[in-house]
Formats: structure tokens, sequence, C-alpha cells
């Protein structure tokens, strides 16, 4: 995973940090403003196990989750907990960063789990969770390069356009269609919308990714992708995974009423992509590719 | 997974209702009201894939996902689409319901992608998705109920309980300590109350599941677990996996400021878990277990 990013962070000083400061350009009213915002980290998080099967130990990848770093060993443990894999504190000997040395590796992205001698663990009914993936037990970056989509372009710079006051635009109409959210308050939407700013269809969820999927599924069968003149719209945050589905859809512009991840800017970046989020009223903060705005009063 | 649920729900008249009437008791100010509402439904859908790899066809589980029913196609062509494994539409051949006839099996919580003969799929890059289950390929729920983390016992009916009057000071206490959402927006929050009402931890993270695994994995390190004198605040929704989190730490109570998921409600109703939802200002909803509360007006 690239670090290119103008993300101001000092890890080392601080492993537990769990905001960046990064530049973005702020729209409200009449008023462009370049300003300084703070944004929650995200990162992927490997979480691997060390156990005895057969007679013998092995060490396998259990589970990548993107995750704010900080409490990793907490969250190896509850992750074995809440998923039935160990009962007591005592199933576990130790847990610790997997790096070459002083757990200094990779941003200590990578944590392993050594399960006591005793613990009985009902093998079979994790093997859902494991990453087949030859990499495992070895200390290094091969699965988490794995989070990232094989064969993804830079979004083309030339092309589709959209205009401050159609952004302001986009809520109300999202509204204006989103039945089931009104009626439960439980679902995330999805919304495409052309360079005209017109509707074109929405999908909701209870997962923000299905909905996503939804949505580009259905232009995808329909022979539409890569959407390189839509605009994809958010009903809640913006993370690594919604960026790089709106990237595999070819989407050049993604707006969100929730906030964007570090990681979705350092994707909407490295890809060209216009992010946009707190889009709430006349206001909105630019985190990538402000040149695809027009109608800017000076 | 059962279906132990009072939701109405007529699936055969509409395969893509995405939300369910259920029973529920609201709080507001002096008031209790029982009274019928709508929530999201929340089901598994399972996506197989049918390919072809060195000369043979072969049918595995892609990936299980917690989606709103409706729309299922386009969830796994999407799906398909935004992993990368596919590039055109003509890669796919069929996308149908699994099922032993006419797709009416488990609710057509199955769907199996068809892919051409012609498409090059690189299915090392994919490997990573793979459930390493002896079920695939065959149409059966066999996968669909490893969603159920094993040995999970009912909540205690006797013991913890908590007053209608604390449970309207919890967002309070939470936002006082919660100060990296305070700053960027962008972090989920999962705390651990006593019975007293006193805030005894807090987690922040991008993913809501991992602020609630470091939560209980800090507890259930320190030997803490079953957390059965405790109560579970989340700043957001409650959907089935982070209900079934709760009942892996033993806790009795769940509060959330958000909306529940259909099977969020259904998993707390069949262990005996108590469920809050919309919990803002004076106001909150009782999915479950409305007998844990005490300090009820008459």
């Amino acid at each position: 995973m690239s670090n290119a990013s103008d993300m101001t962070r000092d890890r080392a000083s601080n492993a537990t940090q769990r905001s960046a400061a990064t530049a973005i350009v702020r729209f409200q009213g009449d008023e462009r403003s370049e300003i300084t915002d703070r944004v929650a980290i995200e990162e992927p998080l490997e979480i691997r196990v060390d156990f005895v099967a057969n007679g013998a130990r092995s060490v396998r990848s259990l589970s990548i989750t993107m995750r704010t770093p900080g409490n990793d060993e907490e969250l190896a443990a509850g992750f074995l907990l809440t998923e039935g894999l160990v009962r007591s504190a005592r199933d576990i000997e130790t847990i610790r960063p997997c790096g070459p040395e002083s757990g200094a590796h990779d941003g200590n992205n990578v944590v392993k789990v050594r399960i006591a001698d005793h613990a009985t663990i009902s093998w079979p009914n994790v093997e859902r969770h494991f990453y087949a993936t030859s990499s495992c037990g070895v200390c290094g970056k091969a699965s988490l390069e794995a989070l990232e989509v094989p064969g993804l372009c830079p979004i083309a710079r030339d092309g589709f356009r959209f205009s401050v006051d159609a952004i302001r635009m986009l809520p109300a109409q999202l509204r204006a269609q989103q039945s089931v959210f009104e009626e439960t308050g439980g679902l995330h939407a999805a919304a495409l919308f052309n360079s005209a700013g017109e509707l074109l269809a929405i999908r909701e969820d209870v997962g923000r990714h299905n909905a996503v999927d939804k949505l580009l599924g259905e232009q995808f069968l329909q022979g539409h992708t890569p959407l390189s003149s839509n605009l994809l719209f958010l009903s809640g945050r913006i993370s690594f995974e919604l960026a790089q589905k709106a990237l595999a859809g070819g989407i050049p512009m993604v707006v969100a009423v929730g906030a964007p991840s570090s990681l979705a800017i350092e994707l909407a970046k490295r890809f060209d992509i216009t992010l946009i989020g707190f889009l709430r009223g006349d206001r909105f903060n630019v985190y990538s590719g402000e040149w695809r705005l027009t109608g800017k009063s000076a």
C-alpha cells in the first residue's frame, strides 16, 4: 500500500494516533477556504494465529480488517473471543506485533496471536475465516497488498466536471428517493448522478458496501461501466473499501454526507478521484481533485 | 439460522421487501407505549461462482455478506466487478438464485454466478476471498449456518438491571469521552457501562465491529468476561454481527443511538439480550428484553 500522502503523522512518537492532519478546501456559502482538518486514520491490520494442530505448531492468517491503529492486541483478542475461537484469556499465550524486530515492521500492521498448547479450538468452525494465501506464516506485506484490487488505473483527468451548486442539491434529491431509510432509519444509500446533476439510480442496504455493489452491479450488467461521466453519492462515511469500489467502477467523483478515512483520501489522490465529504447544507469539504469542480466564485 | 421472530413479512409476495414490522416499546418523557415500528431487514447472502479452471468447471463459495434482500443479482455482479474478478458483462453468463428448484430455497439467500468459458480470471488474486468450506458447490445452508458463532448460550435472565433514567444519561457520558469523533466525525464508538451507569471503558474505530472487538478484547484479556453485569453502548446502528459480538462477550444489554437490523432483533430475542435503539434525547425504543429496565413510571 502506497504512502504517497501529504498527511502529517508521526507514527514513531505515538503508536496509537487515531487521526491525521490533512489539507482540504472548504466551501461554505460563497466562500472557498484552504484549511487544515483532521481525519480518522484507517489502515489494514492482519491477525495471524500460531496454534497447535496435529501435534505441530503452524501459523495462519486469520483476518484482515480495516481499522484505526491502536489497541491492536485488544482487537485481536476481541476478534478471537467474539468469533468463538477462544474461551478464556489463558487460551492466549502472547499477542505481539509481527515483524523482523521490535515490531517496527510495516507500521505495526500485523499482529500474531500465540495460542496456548492446551487450548482446544474447533478449527473447522473457523476455517471460513482463513485466507488461502501462500504468504501465511511469513511476516511480510504480501497479504496486506492483496487488499488492493489488481489492475486499477487512475481516472482520466479530462472529461467529467460538476458544479458547486449541483453538489449542494444532491442531498435533497437523495432524500426524495430514499424511502426505506425514512421509514426505518436503518439503511445506507448509494446513488448515481450524471454530470447534469440528475439522479440515475439509487440502492439501499444495511451494508453500505452492499448498496454500492448493487448500484455498480446494475450499471455493469447493462454495459455502462466504466462510469466515467457519473458521480457517486453516499449517505454515510467514505472508507477505503468504498473509494476502491468507486474506482473499480471508473467513477471520477465521490461525494458523501459523512467523513472520509485517511486511506480513502490517499486512494483518491493516487487515482485522481475527486473526493468530497461532510456535505451538509451549503457546506462541504474537498479532499482531492478540486479541479473537477466548476462554478466556483472568486 | 432460526426464524423464531414475531416480525411480519410476506417474502413470497414481495421478494424485494426491505423492511419488516416489529412490535416495540417506546419510551418518551414519562410515557411508555407499545407500538408497531418498521426495521430494515438484514439477511445473509452467499455468492457462489461457477467457473472453468484447468479445463473443468467447479463451483466455489466466494463470499457471505449480510445484506438487505433485493437486487441480489446486482449485488453479486457488483461484488465481482469491484473485486476485480470480471471486467465485462460478457464475462458473466448467468446469475441465478441457487436452490433445489425455482429459487425458493432458503429465502433466496444463495446466488450462483456462472462465469463464461472465455473469461480469464486471475484466481490467485481472489483466493483470499474463498471460504475453505467443504459445502462449496452444494446448494445448502451449511455455510450460511457457519455465520453463527458456535457455542453461544442465552444470557441469564436474573441479575443485571438498568434504569430508564440511566439509559437517557448514556449519550452525554459517551460524548464527554469521545475525543476523536468530535475531532474528525469519522469514528464509531463502543462503550462499556456498569449497572450503576458508570462508564468503564470506551474504544473508537473507523469500523464499528473493531471498536466492539477492542472493547471486549481488553475486558477478555483482563479476565472480566463474561460481562454479565455490563451494558454495551454503541454510537451507530446495531447489526447482527454486533449483537452477536455482545452475546459472545456475555453482555445482557445493548443500547445504540441508531437503528437495529431485523436479524439483530431476532438474535436478541433468541438469546435474551435487552436491545434498545434510537436513543435520542429522552426517547428510546426497546426491541427486546424490556424486563431488565427499572424505574418505569406507570
